[in-house]
This record gives structure tokens, sequence and C-alpha cells, in this order.
């Protein structure tokens, strides 16, 4: 079959690919303890609200009719986009309206969207890419690029912190901000560490991308206002210079698919663009499911008085079961300040991490090993086969049972 | 703003993103007739259908929570693709399993896959094309190539037939499937023209794809099994070099966004893998809210008893508005034979379609000047420029108004 350059990279089983196809076998093993995925929590209090949520929909004379039988505009829904901007400008303080805020078919196809619009060969051939300023960095952005190599990344600063934690910080020094930077970005909480830039961090890369005229994107999957599944301080501003994503999917909704894009108008038109000649419209269902929930704050109450200290409690077990079962062996874990999962590293691992993930997989537990963690960071660095990621959103028993069996294999690793 | 080539197209407001602000902005004024857009008709016994398939959802203990909770596989619905395959195989007679099915959010979407792993430059430094053999085409592909100019299409030949009518054949002759040609593709019925392209045309072009070793897109958007808004023989087979895509959006449901894509593993492992860096996975709405309509065959019955009639008669009247409005003007019309759109041809109109587009959108009628349909079709025609598409889809005395007003302004434009 001849296919593009383009295409060719879907066939060919390479990388974040072969990876995906694997957990997904690994997920079909029967009773097989699933720490890999990002799908949230199956929370009983948001399952209610969700639930309720649709039967007023379908209580309305026509709410469900519209929600199933209309295009929407490129753009997305028009109440959704007014409501959301609303609760942005009194909830958090962003001076945005509607036409600062696109929808799109997920914050992963908003990624496509954002970095092909920033990074590849521009109309004046300069061939511009993406800092992600502090590596590990979200897999999922690895091969979204149309042209490759289109992230540059670096080694952050490690701070070692008490019981056998520590937190990853940007290393300023050797962030460079040169002509090929076509934007900055971060996710924030940090997907797959579970880190939360400090306000100061996120000051200076504000400014960096202000002074150079180009965009600090902020990848805000787990972040405020919603589902704010974050421990430490939430805060994140707005600015024109700044594009925020965000999602329905960790409030507990990755079937509907919802991506929201806050951002300066002509870059939202560009998303607006950009839909309609990928997919027309965005759907509608996400928009019309949680309109009256954004309206009424209810979405707020949900996040901080159920999501949140759902995770939180299920971080502070996860913690728990580490220390029980790793005791003895050279391993530090991130500290959990935000998003599901565990970020853990186990010094001078005399295996790889990929080797590591084999051996658990075998063993009936699935994580995903780090190495894939680091897309743009060209050096070579030890440390990335030395980390896996953990995902605490199961049921308790399920994290406790695949922490003891880590804990066993690290330790058979470690040659203890 | 510095951007990519890729992400410049979508800042120029060019070409068919113009029109469609324009069409968006045109919708929006009071008492507008929107005989423009691809929205299908609202149904009551559609809706009744659909709303009780909801309910059926949330009378269950979990499929509502299934739907909204998980991130489906990046194919797509494993039970939603049983079911297709099941359905296909029985009513179709397709020989095709779940691993010949890959859903995407949108068939939009899947043309977006399609074209850009067909077309575009190879590994092997070839620049490949998507033959559509018979220009006009559906407006939609126009820009979704990520390298420029990715189409080349033909003239067609023109059968004229009894009472105004015509219909566009493909011309076999100026047909070459030279080594650039990296598939094949129609639509059927078309859009813009309400054409369906018989058995015979279908299998030569079937043949020609096959001898080439190219793949033959089929775009069943309004075709059978559903939503079989098909007035002529509707029989399409299913081959290994084939690629179907279907989508629920004319059955009623724009908004779940929810393309089919139906082709051999290979390639539906690619549109899979596509899914999974453009999206993650497609959204679970449309799947689950009609998978007890396809199990049950429900779906085929809503198809034959009310979708396609109320279509056909739709048609009827449409016809009989036309021929009173623009009685004496050298006025044809493409064989209505699927579809939702009359595709009009004023012979030596004295101005432009788009002049035409302008003038009745002033008198509050939006339609779609016909030259935007003809992607790839490089030669001069001046055709191109006296054709216009009118949706039926709207309430009979809307459209009949839209005649009305479009027969003044024609009989104007000829100086009548």
């Amino acid at each position: 079959m001849d296919v593009s350059r383009f295409g060719a990279k879907f066939l060919g089983h390479s990388g974040i690919l072969q990876l995906m196809d694997d957990l997904g076998q690994a997920a079909q093993i029967p009773g097989v303890r699933m720490l890999g995925g990002g799908n949230p929590a199956q929370i009983p209090q948001v399952h209610a609200v969700l639930r309720q949520a649709m039967e007023r929909v379908l209580d309305s004379d026509s709410a469900f009719e519209r929600m199933v039988g209309y295009y929407s505009g490129p753009e997305g829904d028009a109440s959704y986009r007014e409501a959301l901007a609303r609760l942005f400008r009194e909830e958090c303080g962003w001076d945005v309206g509607p036409e600062h805020i696109a929808l799109t078919n997920s914050s992963q196809t908003a990624f496509f969207y954002l970095f092909n619009l920033f990074a590849g060969t521009g109309p004046d051939g300069v061939s511009r890419r993406i800092l992600l300023p502090l590596a590990p960095e979200y897999i999922g952005y690895a091969d979204v690029g149309i042209e490759p190599e289109i992230f540059v990344s670096h080694r952050p600063q490690i701070e070692h912190l008490p019981e056998r934690q520590f937190k990853y910080h940007v290393d300023f020094e050797r962030l460079q901000v040169t002509e090929e930077i076509g934007a900055i970005c971060v996710s924030r909480p940090t997907n797959p560490t579970g880190n939360v830039l400090t306000q100061e961090e996120l000051s200076q890369l504000s400014h960096l991308a202000r002074h150079h005229g180009i965009p600090l994107i902020v990848d805000n999957a787990y972040g405020a206002p919603f589902p704010e599944i974050i421990y430490t301080d939430p805060g994140l501003p707005w600015a024109p210079h700044m594009v925020l994503t965000m999602s329905l999917s960790k409030l507990g909704m990755p079937g509907v698919r919802t991506g929201i894009v806050v951002a300066r108008p002509e870059i939202v038109r560009a998303v607006a663009a950009m839909n309609a000649i990928l997919s027309l419209a965005p759907g509608n269902f996400g928009p019309a499911l949680t309109l009256e929930l954004v309206r009424s704050r209810e979405v707020l109450r949900l996040c901080r008085e159920v999501i949140r200290p759902h995770y939180r409690a299920k971080a502070e077990h996860a913690l728990a079961c580490i220390h029980q079962s790793l005791a003895g062996t050279d391993y530090h874990v991130h500290r959990p300040e935000g998003a599901f999962f565990v970020w853990l590293w186990f010094r001078n691992l005399p295996i790889t991490a990929q080797e590591l993930y084999q051996r658990l997989k075998e063993q009936g537990v699935v994580v995903v090993p780090g190495q894939h963690f680091f897309p743009g960071l060209a050096e070579e660095w030890r440390h990335k086969q030395e980390c896996i990621r953990v995902s605490y959103a199961a049921d308790p028993e399920v994290v406790r049972e695949g922490f003891r069996i880590i804990g066993q294999e690290v330790r058979r690793a470690y040659g203890g």
C-alpha cells in the first residue's frame, strides 16, 4: 500500500502506537490490574449528577433534539461558550468572552491543531518547534507533529524532599527561546508526574513567551477551575499571549470527547477553522450535558466537594502503599500535587523501565514505562529509563495489590 | 503571529472558510430562508425513536455510565463495530467483521485521514493525489489536504433528460489513472448534485482501482444501508480494495459526530492509529445511542419507512416549485436521485453564481454558489459559474418561498 510520509507513521507499529496497542491488549487480560491508562475513576456521586443532567435534557421540550439534530458552528455551541466565558470571568478573573473560546472533539485534538499551527515550516521557510520547558512531559504530545521533530525539551532540576519525595523544576538556566521556537507548552498539573509548576515558574514562562511574542500554551486538563484535581495552589491566570486547554474528560466524561481552548480571538478563529475542515463541527453531547452544571456552577461544587477529595485520598493511599511495598529499595516518588498518577523513580535500577514494564505485565500489573514521556529530549539521560507512571484512579484494593507486585519486581530487579 | 504553512490557511479567510463564515452569519439573520446548509431535516418520527433510544440507555443499569465514563479503544466501541459488521454482512452481503470497521468523530474526519494517508509526498518521494472522477464533487473535500493541490478531477459528460432534467456521467475517456494517483474517490449519492453513479460506472471505477492497486473510496454519507436517502438503485458492494465511509449525520444525528469507515484491516488499523494520535478515541454518544437500533435493524425500518419517503416527497415538492418559479428561463436541474439537494444549472447566465448567491442573500435566501464544488478541476469551464446547490431539507413553505425568490432573481439576471 503506497502512502504518504504523514500516513506512514500510522502504519508502522512504532513508539507510542505500539505501546497503546500493547496497553489495549493488556487491558483485556482477565484479572489484570490496569494502572496504565488515563481513564478517570468511576465516582458514584459524579455518575448521579450526570445522569440527572441527562434526564433534565430529556425533560426539556427540545434540548435533546437540539443536541442530536443540529450541527453547531465550527467554534462549538454558542450558549455553552457563553456560559463558560461567564464562569471563567466570574470565578477565575479571566478577561474573556465567548469569542475567546473554541470547543474541540477532545483536548488531544486541540493539541494537534495548536502544535501544527505554531510548529512546522512557515510560509517564511523558517522551521519552528514547540518548547517543552520541562521533561518528563505528556506522552500524548509525542506523535502529533505533521512534520517530524517538532519538540525541544530540557532536563529538569530535581529537588529532593522528605519521605523519599522529589519535585522537578524548570531549569531556567538551560532554557533558550531561540528564533526557532513557535510556542512554549507545559501541562499543569503535569501528566505523568503530578507536578504543579509553581506560580513563580509559571510567571517566568509567561514573561519569556510575551517577551518573544509567542504563545504560552498551558495544558490544563487536570487544573482549575475544573476538574481542579490539584492539591497545591491551583491559581492560573489568563492573558492574551496564553492559550489554555481544558477538557471534560477528567471530570468523569472521557466518552463525550469535549475539549475547550481559551485563547485570544485570532487563535480561536484558527481553531474553529481547523474544526471546520477536519470535522465540520465539534460534538454537542458534552456541551449539552453540562450546560446547566456550568451555568449553575454546580460543576465547581462537584470538583471541590467530590472529585478533588476523591483523588486526594487515593493519592495518600497510593503513597502509603508505595512506602510499604518499596521500603528498602532506592525508590523516589514525585510529590503528588495533582492529576491522578504517581511517577516513581528507581535510582540506578539495573534494568530498564521497559524491561520492568514487561515483567510487571507478566505479573498482571500494567503501568507505563517512563522513557515515552520525554518528547523532544534528544540527549542521553539514564533517568529516562529509571521511571514509571502508575495511575491511582482504580479501586484502592487494585492499587494496593498493584504496588505490592511492583515492590516485588523492583526488589528482584535490584537483586534484593 | 508566526504560524506554519499548514496553519496559515486557517488564518486566511479564503475560499471555503470564508463561505462557511458567510453562511454562518447569514443563518443568523431573522427570517432568512436557509437553503444553504447540510443540516438534515427535523423529522418527528426520527426524534421519537432517538428519544426512546436515549431513555433505554438511561433505563439500563450501566449503559449511560459506560457511554460517558470510559474511553473507547482508538478504533471505536467494540460492541458497536460488531453490531455494524453483522448488519453489513447480513443485509448488504459485505464480507466484513469488526476488524473491517473503525469509527471516527465524523466522516469529515475520516476524509482528513484517508486523503492524507493516500495523497501527499510518500517516503519514496513520489507526490500522490486523489482522483475525483467526476466534478462537481463535495465541497468539504476541498481544503483537507495537508499538502496543497491533492485533487485531480475531470469534467463530466452531461446527459439531457425530459422535463429540463440532466444527469452527469463519468467521462471514462478522459480518466487517466497515472502513477501519481493514490486513490480514487466518489460521493454516492453525490453532494451537491443528488447524482447516483450507475452500477456500471461504479463497477468500472472499481475495476480501475483494483487494476492499479489503489483504493476506491466511496463516500456513502447518504447511501445504503443507512440513511439510504437514494431514490434509484442503492446497491453498493464492498471489496478489500474499497473503502466506504458512512455517517449517522444524515439519519438525523449531526450533533453526535459519528463517522464509520469500512475497509480492509490494514487501513482500519491506520485509521485507528490516526484517531489515537489526533483524538485518543472517537466519542461514545452516537454508538451508544444507536447500538440497539443497529442490533434490532430498526435503523433500516426507520430509513425505508420514514427518512427516505420524507426526502423523496421533499424532492418532488422542490421539483414542482422549480418548474413553477423558473419557467421561461434556460434552467436545468440535475435529476434528484438521492441526498437532499437540488443542483440547478442556469445555462449562459449573464452573471456568475457568486453574484447570484449575493443577490439571493440580500433577498433573504441562502444557497451555495456552484464554483466551490469543483475541487481539483483546474481547467476553465463556464459551467462552474452557472450552477447553485439548494437544500430541500427545510420546511416545504420555506422551500417554496425560497424558489419563488430564486425564480425572481434568476429572471432578473437573464434580463427577463
